[in-house]
């Protein structure tokens, strides 16, 4: 293929559509069918009066046949304003808000504003891949964090990354891959550094509604001069089971979102106004139902703890949101564990190598001995058997 | 603001935003309301039994509310290769269509696999404001190629722009903003050129549905061998009133499409459900209808061409699909203009300065000396009245 640009070339194929792949053209009995807990995606549709709102907007209203705003629909920004404001005790105004076709967008955006070919981020291992693709294709050097066994990055090893190049810190909490909370003060000492060195600090919270934290998970809104350093990024999928509808947003200064706005413009020139519609339904009418989802995902996470305590030779690193995060005991690296797993327990989820360097490419090992489990996406009784498909198998 | 891209920063505000600030907070009265002719969005909504499908699929269909695959609907990417080779009498096959959030997202993907910041890009004025947008948000040189009266780009112009760093030649046909379609042997001209010189010929043809010629608008894809050199881009926008619902589409050899994967994994993840249920429908439901749409719109083409020809002082450059380009009569650059038509015609379209260089930026005058109407957003009455509005005003 001729022209090509070398740093798309030199980023790995999207990883989800990769492990679908592999389960691809293979038959699973009814009796032990595919577990896939591969991709963070609620699996039920969304509750009943959300899709009766969404289609009464397809039938009723016109404009949602229309281009929005690039920015989005004032009306989700003032609401996503006024719900954040009081959630986490700070004080965010509409104009600091931003609507996306989802979060990924919303990262890859806010990115676009800091970072040129040349530059450097600093992002935690492991990382979140879709990140990691980006700032490749973008010529942006990453530059790792690497994390022992309580998967939280050290703000201080952070510190000795910084170069004149450094633009911008990239956090996610909970975390995916790893499943980790970041306890407040380790959020806000990652929001010191990056302000006492003046780079951007982006907390992506896609599951935040999920933290097993009942009060705001950090402060970092409290601080009235918040956005000359923090952008936080948000997903609508997970809270509202939405993934199909693409939406998501972005919090920050005006000056950094009328940057933004015009990568959205060439981008996406507005986000899909449906997706719009079901968002602001479900912040205004969905705030008990989603509190009953947060109890049922933290059950799920106490389930897949019980589950792995049951298996001696794995090791659970880290459990919250929508995931955990495993040592596997297989003397072989982690890609080649779960295509494996596939066929020896019906089972799909994504390997470490997905989620960091392998030792080949200057790597600690880290991304070989490691699986990610959505677990999110199984319920109680499929996170127990869970364990009994994985109990017996002793090699691979 | 401290971190900023100043690639980001060197390009301009989304232009249809900036002009919706002109109108903002202007009262207009009933008996002369405002006549919005600035954004290229059919104002009516979708005919009925597309909504009702898209309001059917959000009630019944569960898999709309779930990630879809990167590169879009199998059904979708299958009928547009089906009807793709029927009426362009060539062989498209489905693993070389892809479905994107909209057309631009179909540009920025694609140029995304072959340019870098360093690199060049051939592009005729006057451009379409988001694919400059872009290549100047990714450090990639726009070389220009300079129109006349007719509009047209010359190919040997364009090969005496071409440097080791030019990976491709963009055109738009029929043509945004210049409303000119380009003859089948121009596009032939310049696919035999990009293929002679190894560059990527990009042809958008978001406005295809509109073409004047009932035919085949070109006979690229007639070449066996077409995804060597040339990437198709195409829009459902304008044919089905779908803005809101974000769908586009690319066609593209296989591996080029593997590349564009990468980029729409991390961008959008998948194109939004709804709009490609909506697309897939008008595709399969709407072809009658869609030509007689396309008779209207020709039939608001004359309408504009005889309100041009009653106003002397003005000139009608181009006009076909969704825009007219002409040139204005007053002694002051285009921006100015266009500010001052609101209140003194009340009528809102964009100027050339949004279309191509100033001469403080290097260019001709061109830019200064033009308007785009974006004349498909009114009714054969409407474009009467345009002209009505437009005689009595001989200064401004």
């Amino acid at each position: 293929m001729k022209p090509v640009n070398p740093n798309m070339e030199a980023t790995f194929p999207p990883p989800v559509m990769e492990a679908r792949r592999w389960v691809e053209c293979k038959d699973f009995p009814a009796s032990r069918p595919l577990m896939n807990l591969s991709q963070a995606a609620p699996v039920d549709p969304p509750p009943e009066g959300l899709m009766q709102a969404m289609a009464d907007a397809v039938l009723s209203d016109p404009s949602v046949h229309l281009y929005g705003s690039v920015l989005g629909h004032d009306a989700l920004r003032a609401e996503l304003a006024a719900q954040w404001s009081a959630s986490y005790g700070g004080v965010i105004e509409p104009s600091q808000v931003a609507i996306t076709s989802g979060c990924n967008q919303a990262f890859t955006s806010v990115m676009s504003t800091i970072a040129q070919a040349g530059d450097e981020v600093i992002v935690p291992l492991p990382f979140y891949f879709n990140h990691q693709m980006w700032l490749d294709m973008q010529g942006v050097r990453a530059a790792y964090i690497t994390t022992g066994d309580d998967l939280l990055p050290d703000p201080e090893r952070a510190a000795s990354l910084i170069t004149p190049r450094t633009k911008a810190i990239v956090l996610v909490s909970p975390n995916n891959p790893a499943g980790v909370e970041y306890p407040p003060a380790l959020l806000a000492a990652f929001r010191d550094l990056a302000r006492a060195r003046d780079l951007v600090l982006i907390v992506d919270e896609t599951y935040r509604d999920f933290h097993s934290s009942e009060g705001a998970p950090h402060a970092l809104f409290e601080d009235p001069d918040w956005d000359d350093t923090f952008i936080h990024l948000y997903s609508f999928s997970k809270a509202y089971r939405l993934t199909g509808h693409r939406v998501g947003a972005i919090m920050a200064s005006p000056a950094r979102l009328a940057e933004v706005e015009k990568f959205l413009d060439t981008v996406a020139i507005c986000p899909p106004q449906i997706g719009q519609v079901g968002a602001l339904w479900g912040m205004q009418n969905l705030r008990d139902w989603l509190a009953g989802e947060r109890l049922e995902i933290l059950a799920r996470r106490d389930a897949v703890r019980q589950s792995f305590a049951r298996l001696p030779e794995w090791e659970l690193l880290g459990s919250g949101a929508y995931f955990a995060y495993v040592r596997h005991p297989f003397d072989m690296p982690s890609d080649e564990v779960a295509k494996r797993l596939v066929d020896a327990a019906h089972l799909l989820v994504l390997p470490g190598t997905m989620f960091g360097p392998t030792r080949a490419q200057g790597g600690a090992g880290q991304a070989e001995a490691t699986l990610r489990v959505a677990f999110a996406n199984a319920d109680r009784a499929g996170l127990d058997e869970l364990a009994n498909r994985l109990a017996p198998i002793t090699s691979l």
